[in-house]
């Protein structure tokens, strides 16, 4: 099923597949926007009706609604939550930045503020990818950044509920408001606004094709983060490694979706085989056995190296949202790993715990794209803003020096307005 | 030729009025790219002949060339280029960030690194809009950053050569290599690699509409910064400023191109009408007369509000690029500003001063994105990514509560993977 490949006979180009991506929906997702934009809220209730078969009285989720909901969850699991989003705020209150001035140069002082986005929009999807984590891993940083509304949406089931697991994290994560719409749909009123939901600067958080598409075509007049593509996940293993732990590692990727990739790289082939084989025996107990194995067909990878050195190059070329360093000593590694979305140091660091628990955020960036995007962080609800200013004598000190560069430049009208001041009459 | 509108009089969509984009020049450019994918320096000569209308004996521009060109340029504007490359350097090192760790869970380590791009490549327009302040805002963050290779594309004249101002700012800047290609055909370089040019991990820098367009095309195989719209400005001057400074500062930006924005907003109207007067008077001396007049004409706006708070709610509405506050006490407002890009405090601080010599960034989200996008900054040159530790004891700890998240969001691959850690059996 899964195959095993010596790192010689496999090309650049086969180390770096990804399986591709689906239909295009650019023309009904572009017919959708167009009809939020011009109808508002009927627009949304049309499409709920149609695509979530559900007509809620509001589109506002009450207070009450959360309350009730966040009553009905298991309280076991409610302090689960509970301790998730407390090592998720612990990390990323880590990643706050400070507003800075300088004032070395004298009569000038520079600065560079830091700004919290005023109001953001989050997705979640709704069905059977509803899932709080995601809630807690968009809510806490934008919350830690300071974001004055959070803005929170996701579709309703038939009966024109939410699932009260996302509005449990809803509220333990700090939510502002909440409405009862998915899909495009729900994207065009974050990025329009409409009689009901207010327009926002930024819009996060995962979907289907989709939410994808109508997030690329809302980009410029709304910022967005990044789009993501199937989850991934490389485990770096050596000959010790158990196989057995291994393989659930690599089938907890793969159950996500068919496109999922899940790919073993290691300098033991005996492991390599003995991985196959507890895939299949795994496998057989799974509940989404059947999404497991055509991710795994079609994407999965086992591949042998000479040593653990060569495996990192590997790594670091293949740039994997998840990295597990399943090694003695993984610390002796982690300085030469280049790129990838999340690290997982040890043998008693599955990458379920960081989709969850600890405390770094769980969205990552895919395709290779950690060679040059960042996981989701505070930074991603802030602005930065520059400022300077200059007295009089640090003007005429240095104006001269200015109107140089503009002329240089061939741009006379940047020269005159230094030089302007210093012609006679005051201000 | 400007007008004069009251605030009450202008309606929002007039408020937030930016000058359209150009032609779409979307399927020459995919043209273009496809051509350098496939035939890749022989297609760079090609177009560089038709283009630039040069054949240069080698693309890559020779140390030697560097050296000669920086030998060439008048030592008086040399130092000029020195000291304000210092400057950028000075603001741009406070910018920089530590990677952290945190150990306070038992048995937990997490943290961020901060990596640096491994390869960044940096275009400069060449003709008339050939600016050595382009080179030094970019590459100098870059190599803040820690980037590795700072590789820079150029087009040639026809002569072959690189305007000198741009090779002696790279050298300042410290450039790592110079390729003498330029428009469309340069990025598709970068983004794809070529016999000669190497691939990049991140593009940046301005250009015309077929630069704009190609970076658009090429993002997410690589990344890149924004695409800039036409420059803007908004001044805030009260009735005590000079009229014949703010009308300077507006030509400054008017004369970029006909499509860049210059607006004043005032709490008097004789202030407007004094400046409406001096535009005119100082628009009959400038070389570039012709250009800022039509960009006044189309996008100029000279507003008067009640009193200058109102005057800050319309800039923040306006979200501009730049925003001066030609005002007493300009410190008293800073606070209050929410969405500009680079904000120029005080009356002697002209816009231009920020083009080149006070130290923050010139390259600024235009058109509005303020709102939600920041200057260029170290940040832009770097990554980000997490890293996790868990002890045997640590997991064993935890595991339970992770395992009951992940069956309750129906992965249970999610759980086995760390549950089977406990099933007996070690690594």
């Amino acid at each position: 099923m899964i195959k095993i490949y010596d790192i010689e006979t496999l090309e650049e180009r086969e180390i770096l597949f990804r399986g591709g991506s689906g239909a295009d929906v650019s023309a009904p997702v572009a017919e959708i926007l167009r009809a939020v934009q011009e109808r508002g809220d009927a627009a949304l209730r049309e499409y709920t009706l149609r695509f979530d078969g559900a007509a809620p009285d509001a589109l506002v989720v009450t207070a009450e609604e959360v309350d009730q909901a966040a009553a009905q969850v298991e309280p076991a699991f409610l302090a689960v939550l509970e301790e998730a989003a407390e090592h998720i705020r612990a990390y990323h209150a880590r990643q706050k930045r400070e507003s800075f001035v300088m004032t070395e140069r004298e009569g000038v002082v520079l600065g560079q503020r830091i700004i919290p986005l005023a109001r953001v929009g989050i997705y979640v999807p709704g069905g059977t990818a509803a899932y709080p984590s995601t809630v807690l891993m968009n809510a806490i940083p934008a919350r830690i950044a300071g974001v004055g509304e959070i803005i929170m949406v996701t579709p309703p089931g038939r009966d024109g509920a939410v699932n009260p697991h996302i509005l449990a994290a809803a509220k333990i994560a700090g939510v502002t408001r909440i409405y009862k719409v998915g899909g495009a749909q729900a994207v065009a009123a974050l990025a329009y606004g409409t009689g009901t939901i207010p327009q926002v600067d930024k819009i996060v958080g995962p979907g289907n094709a989709y939410v994808a598409e109508a997030k690329r075509q809302v980009f410029g007049r709304v910022n967005i983060d990044m789009i993501a593509g199937p989850s991934e996940v490389l485990v770096l293993a050596d000959g010790r490694s158990n196989p057995a732990w291994v393989a659930a590692d690599l089938l907890s990727q793969a159950e996500h979706d068919r496109m999922a990739a899940a790919v073993l790289v290691t300098d033991s082939r005996p492991l390599a085989e003995a991985v196959a084989h507890e895939l299949e025996r795994q496998l057989a107990a799974l509940p989404r056995a059947e999404i497991a194995r055509a991710s795994l067909e079609a994407n999965g990878k086992l591949i042998v190296c000479r040593d653990l050195r060569e495996g990192i190059a590997v790594a670091n070329r293949i740039a994997p949202e998840h990295l597990e360093l399943c090694v003695d000593n993984p610390f002796d590694y982690l300085g030469e790993i280049q790129n990838a979305g999340s690290v997982f140091l040890g043998r008693y660091n599955p990458e379920p715990m960081g989709d969850y628990f600890a405390g770094p955020n769980h969205t990552l960036p895919t395709m290779g794209t950690a060679r040059f995007y960042s996981p989701l962080s505070v930074d991603d609800f802030v602005k930065k803003s520059q400022f300077s200013y200059y007295t009089r004598d640090a003007l005429a000190r240095d104006y001269r020096k200015v109107s140089l560069f503009a002329r240089k430049e061939g741009l006379d009208a940047h020269a005159r307005a230094v030089d302007i001041r210093f012609e006679g009459g005051e201000a």
